[in-house]
């Protein structure tokens, strides 16, 4: 039965249709949660927050479906070379996201737990800013996956520069506000923690961007990209306050 | 040639003895790197924070041989059923391992900051004491995979729920000391970023668990575990704290 080469790829080609649909739809569930959840901080809608902490629940399930699927895909079509990176980075891609979903029920949380509190100004805003420029790389990021264009993807991955220094940023700004008043320690701590999950967010975005390089040329780039910027931010910030 | 089904069947287990021995290799070097990060964090020693730094190339190397490894030993003996199923157990495994040497080289790169600063009465001790406890439930959680216990699993679960507390009582003390002081703010940043990566690396320990857990048993425990600890901490701190 599978023995017929044509009819192989072709009933791969249309499994792996499935689980892309899968992937796609599961990028644009994270992608609404991430904007969500940065609207609700911003304008402290309780009603909002709480949609998009129950919402990752379908996330999740998303992801387990696409590896069943991934997984049934291999035993049964038992694909090789270029077709079995393939969804073998389908399998990676999800799991991506499934981190980004936590994040953003991550930030709803959060969210919540914020409004009770004074706000710091300008700092909602700056987040919102923020997440919008990530939810924009990951959808660049699953873009590229789908038309294959690394040249997409090496745009994502140069934009991780700009989100890392859009949390440094950030992070002084917390920081500023903590040594200036001790009653602001908590909500900034809060903040600090949204903004770090936003620029992991941008991480994971990156690593899709790095997956579909991978898939497309065979390796990936050899520039090293910066990592690890908060510990540089906080060093900096360490000078400058103290 | 491989028609013969018992001649597949070892053949595709000697594969896989050989890349299940390359994640014990990536595991215990994870185990020593987060060990010697502690340490040199509690005992101010720049050299073993630095081999520690040195040390992540050497796992994250591992986990691309073990992917590889792992898409070859798909591609050339098709496993199905069980089979498929461990050897995409084995590839998310690595990729958690991999995250965990991630958070190993990133509490030496705050280890080396921190030794410059003045230091916080008690927490790299505390520290360790935790990471010790992580270290363990990672063990145990790669010898469950080995010796596919889902008994000794099921235990690394629910000791999460003990580096959970211990992260809670950290963090309350760490807001305390940056109530108390503003010039201890910097250094407790560091220190609570240090306390959150270990209670991931726990996490992480967590996940391969369950990962053992669904491999024998083909389903996951139904209970939810405690998760977003942190949030919770800071919020029962934002009321005694102000």
């Amino acid at each position: 039965m599978f023995n017929n080469e044509p009819h192989i790829r072709s009933a791969f080609d249309h499994d792996l249709e499935g689980v892309q649909a899968m992937v796609m739809k599961m990028g644009g569930l994270v992608e609404t949660a991430m904007l969500d959840a940065a609207q609700a901080l911003d304008t402290r809608d309780e009603e909002l927050a709480q949609r998009v902490r129950q919402g990752d629940k379908v996330i999740d399930a998303l992801e387990e479906q696409i590896h069943t699927e991934c997984a049934r895909l291999i035993a049964l079509r038992s694909p090789t070379a270029t077709d079995l990176r393939t969804v073998l980075t389908v399998m990676r891609m999800a799991a991506n996201l499934e981190r980004c979903g936590d994040y953003a029920k991550n930030l709803a949380k959060r969210g919540t737990i914020l409004a009770q509190m004074s706000p710091i100004e300008g700092a909602t805003g700056s987040i919102r800013r923020m997440t919008k420029v990530v939810v924009l790389m990951l959808k660049d990021a699953l873009d590229a996956y789908i038309a294959r264009d690394p040249e997409l993807a090496s745009d994502v991955r140069q934009r991780d520069r700009e989100v890392d220094q859009m949390y440094n940023a950030l992070f002084r700004e917390f920081l500023t506000h903590m040594l200036e008043d001790a009653r602001n320690i908590t909500a900034c701590m809060h903040l600090h923690f949204i903004a770090k999950n936003i620029e992991r967010v941008g991480d994971h975005a990156t690593g899709i961007a790095e997956q579909v390089i991978y898939l497309v040329q065979g390796k990936l780039p050899e520039d090293d990209r910066p990592k690890d910027s908060g510990i540089t931010a906080l060093s900096a910030a360490s000078v400058s306050g103290s």
